[in-house]
């Protein structure tokens, strides 16, 4: 670095240390826990909620489920800068990973939602995402699936087994298993010094002395300790620089909008690093295409100092000792409504080409 | 039946003599082969096959693959009378169950395509589906994700291994295993007699009575057999009910389209009958909500048979009896382009709700 940028970043440790808790730059980094189950998660639930997860028919069309947009076959998200929901209409943010979601104080970017089950009750009834019109016509559908009846009553006990509360714990409950453990990070954080590759190691030295290691710490990197309460952080912290307008970072005014305090405005969850290499394109938006240019912009907007380019391979390098080890998962066998379609707004259609 | 429905299906017998195969009612129904594997098909053509099954980005927008409307978690369907592609575009078939599609002379519903590698190449470039401009934009898509390169040189050896041609050749491989064997009719056929409850095993007679093995014959129960050459059938043959218009059966040209042929006119392929208990709504066009009502109308449109409610009873009885086992998928690992999205058309969106 040189003096001005060195100035600049004791100007953001400065910064730093009022903005963030001390005790996240004192855990720095953490390896992955191998398990997140709650009390009361049980494989049935598990199972149950693999299933909702894969299912389309939560959606109006039929066509979109939650793994449409938090793909497992990938990072957990969907490639695009924003998710595209039923009708092939859009919404303004980009779908953050499901992988290790257990490991935040909240969900959505906003922090909107504070439990993995409250989360999974928003898209349903988004009209750019699963546009079902109420959670009503979610529980209806279910239960025009007699083979779901069943599950959820062996899930949680016969009688009322079908409702949107019971549905969310078990899609929660699945999403408690969905953890990458065992990255180079990890091995390396467990002993073995060999994990990680020189360029890995230099740029986990950088991540921590430049200061990216303030908000993206703890073991999913993006400030949340167990039990720890959510934190928010003001994105862009310098907002006078051309990425502003390059990449459209004024328009979403993030948490404020969620908790109706102006103080909030632009301010923005943390998000997790685990499995970043896969998650492309980047920030809340979805604008910035890669990852080596979303390192340099979090770098001047949120700590003030420019990378040179053998910082920025460095920090890309030790980006990917954070991508781990996936869970093999055996594609669900969806419960059918014998001889009857539950989608019944289907039947609409133009002609096409086909 | 009456006097008058004998008299019909008489004249229906004479008929199908004409129409079809004698071959085809002598041979009635086979069991479902165990494998259908082809000369070249490997394991590493049939997994990389499954990967780009279920690849989102083989389409425009990153979020139609050939599972979104051939779900393998289902009935290789979607749930819908048309399928809905990219940008919620639909077009005017219904989707054809993927399972047991091997087992058939030709594919898509005029038989337009006559192996599965030529019909995976279809719905990529068709706008109202995967909506790619053209192949090479498929292939120019793979070719930037560098996991995807090295498996297709592994499958089809160095140097210019990512082809479309390659493509569909994998894509058919891992079609090929999609079998359901060991259906209660199979066990039946085996030797097993009770295997099929007496509803199903009265509904397997008015089946073959009746006339409906005249077309739903052999493995598949759609009249085709190994070797055999591709046969379309007349739909409706009887266009003077309420069926036609209640159900829209004579917009849609069929086989004339395909073939330019006026004497092809309203005639399609005959459907497998394998696993028709999970693929409501039913026809080419997703029209007829119900398998009882399918029954029916293809007994009176086809046949010129009014069914009691107690055949119709029957024959769905025995349409359970086909429902096959599943064989059990692993869920891929879909290569990604460390730090980079492949999916470049994704940026323009609009702000919902979200």
């Amino acid at each position: 670095m040189n003096t001005s940028r060195i100035f600049t970043a004791c100007h953001c440790v400065l910064a730093g240390a009022i903005l963030f808790s001390p005790l996240a730059i004192a855990q720095d980094l953490e390896p992955l826990p191998a398990s997140a189950a709650a009390d009361g998660d049980t494989p049935e639930k598990v199972e149950l909620g693999k299933k909702l997860f894969f299912d389309p028919r939560l959606s109006a069309t039929g066509t979109v489920s939650c793994n449409s947009c938090h793909n497992l076959m990938e990072g957990g998200d969907d490639s695009r800068a924003t998710s595209m929901g039923v009708n092939g209409l859009t919404g303004p943010r980009n779908a953050p990973t499901v992988w290790n979601s257990v490991f935040q104080a909240s969900q959505f970017w906003d922090g909107r939602a504070e439990t993995l089950e409250e989360q999974a009750k928003g898209p349903m009834v988004a009209d750019v995402e699963m546009g079902m019109v109420g959670h009503d016509q979610v529980i209806s559908r279910i239960k025009e699936i007699p083979g779901y009846v069943d599950e959820f009553a062996a899930a949680f006990g016969n009688g009322n087994g079908v409702t949107i509360e019971n549905a969310v714990k078990a899609i929660a409950a699945f999403e408690r298993t969905l953890i990458t453990p065992g990255s180079a990070l990890d091995r390396y954080l467990a002993g073995d010094t060999r994990a990680m590759s020189e360029a890995q190691a230099r740029g986990m030295e950088l991540f921590e002395s430049v200061g990216c290691v303030e908000c993206h710490s703890g073991p999913a990197l993006n400030g949340w300790h167990p039990a720890s309460d959510a934190e928010f952080v003001e994105f862009p912290r310098y907002n006078d620089l051309s990425y502003t307008s390059k990449y459209d970072l004024e328009t979403d005014r993030g948490r404020s909008k969620a908790s109706g305090d102006d103080g909030d405005d632009h301010h923005f969850k943390v998000p997790t690093l685990r499995n970043i290499t896969l998650t492309a394109p980047y920030l809340h938006n979805g604008q910035v295409p890669s990852l080596d240019e979303v390192c340099r912009l979090m770098a001047e907007t949120q700590i003030g100092v420019e990378l040179t380019d053998a910082e920025v391979a460095d920090l890309v390098a030790f980006m990917n000792a954070l991508q781990g080890e996936f869970p093999e998962i055996t594609l669900p066998r969806l419960p059918v409504r014998s001889g009857e379609t539950v989608i019944h707004d289907s039947k609409s259609f133009t002609v096409g080409n086909e």
